[in-house]
């Protein structure tokens, strides 16, 4: 199977502390490589982590608190002082171009690459990355700030040509491409082998969704629908709801409803409160009502399955 | 004696490392906390100290590079989050005030205290804080960019009076403060009894030079005569005295000098290059110049003696 995986930086909401790093995570795309958020500290996490740094050609930030931001000038000074030549890409809600463009020209001003600026509405779904194998499209979500979560999916990929069979009804090798993405063969007798018999199904896309942060949102459902493995906001638990409420977060729960009414196939929750010293508290109450939960944890790699 | 310490959060150069952090550092005088520098996640590294975030009303940068600034972004959002309401005062090159208010026009709109900016001319020797027993004064650096150094020095003391004596001799209370600060004391008779015998010596005021991002700058010398601890750039070995003076930074050997030439009581040595896995062979070299050196690392903890 293609590499798919997700390796989680941090996961902590607010401010870095003593137990997490702010929110920063890399997703590996067939060996790919593209950074959803860049909290403080994003470049110190990657470093102790076996992520490439160099092979990240895309940064998707989700909103413009400093938990997810503050990391990125950093981050290109640091590309730049390793000798980075390739553009690097920053996907962010327009906003950011007015202060990040004047950051780079007070503090960048040499930069031996191109950082290429593409701004989104985060107000509304839009494709904003696209290639052979995958799309990433952006979630509006419900936030105190515009803030947009992402949805990786592969593109689908032609059927697998069952080369014994191909040969057996004598398929001309230039009905292959057209056999693979869908088509039946008609024999010259006029007999039609169908596509069924000729090929091996794919394997279905996978998709990523990374919903943070963000309130409970049911309006988001039908765009991540059946997910394969859905990271959500959960930065409180349920006895905080209030707090959860007033502040445009997510409580376990809210995260573990959303993940059973996608139909995701796992939920992994972050972005926690420093008020937690032992997370499973938030575990055990989405749990209960999407079991295959689990908390995300600095360095934790991920396949998307 | 009155407390006079220095706190190590970074000594690391140009990036954040698996090693060590970037430059920032924490003076207490009296318990009243004063930083400097504030690279990318020190605010990570001042939750790992014993240091008291909130005590800290005074931060000086250096210079505009980023491993000397990127954290202060960071700091005062999460004072913000901490409830901070007392103003926090940023001194640092002038040049920096345009970007910084554009940042916390963006970032930081509804902070609850005030960020009051005190810009200074890094090419001139300036008195920039001043209160009843601390002076501190830029140092004038040879550096890329505009840099300073900072001076902390202990205002002088009255000595003590040594009441023994000053009852012996029949001194009246209303003469003490006169006698303290140098006066001799005159009997009704004429007999001059001098300062010395009714006095014991303030200890002599201690001073603190911070010398980083430097080349060797003997300019600097007079400035920073018998100061009890120099903290220097040392980014590389002697074997790399091209390098420094190409990028405008210190060998060991450039620091040593330094220290000996000042006279300073201890040399420490800082803003390494991520090349040496051991800092040792820096240390080797400098003790050949001037014995009473150390390696800076993070979470060291100095008293100023």
């Amino acid at each position: 199977m293609e590499k798919f995986s997700v390796t989680v930086l941090g996961c902590g909401s607010a401010t870095p502390g003593p137990k997490h790093f702010t929110s920063s995570q890399v997703v590996n795309v067939r060996n790919k490589l593209f950074m959803i958020d860049c909290g403080e500290g994003t470049q110190i996490q990657l470093r102790r982590s076996r992520v490439a740094f160099a092979r990240i050609n895309h940064i998707f930030i989700s909103h413009l608190h400093g938990d997810h931001c503050y990391g990125l000038l950093g981050m290109i000074s640091s590309f730049a002082l390793l000798g980075r030549t390739a553009p690097l890409f920053v996907h962010a809600p327009w906003e950011m171009w007015n202060i990040l463009s004047a950051e780079l020209d007070f503090y960048c001003r040499d930069l031996d690459f191109k950082v290429e600026f593409r701004g989104f509405d985060a107000t509304k779904a839009e494709v904003i990355y696209i290639d052979r194998s995958l799309t990433v499209t952006t979630i509006p979500l419900k936030h105190r700030v515009p803030c947009a979560g992402f949805l990786f999916r592969e593109e689908p990929v032609p059927d697998h040509l069952d080369r014994q069979a191909a040969d057996f009804y004598g398929v001309p090798s230039c009905e292959y491409d057209r056999i693979k993405n869908g088509g039946d063969f008609t024999q010259p007798d006029g007999t039609v082998i169908s596509h069924d018999r000729l090929t091996k199904p794919a394997p279905a896309p996978r998709s990523y969704a990374y919903c943070c942060d963000t309130m409970y949102n049911p309006e988001m459902i039908p765009q991540i629908m059946n997910a394969n493995v859905l990271y959500h906001d959960c930065t409180y638990s349920v006895q905080e709801t209030q707090n959860a409420v007033k502040n445009f977060h997510s409580t376990s729960a809210d995260a573990a409803n959303t993940a059973r009414e996608a139909g995701a196939g796992q939920l992994v929750l972050g972005h926690f409160s420093a008020r937690y010293n032992d997370e499973t508290v938030l575990q055990n109450e989405a749990c209960g009502i999407f079991p295959n939960t689990i908390l995300a944890r600095e360095n934790l790699e991920i396949d998307i399955l």
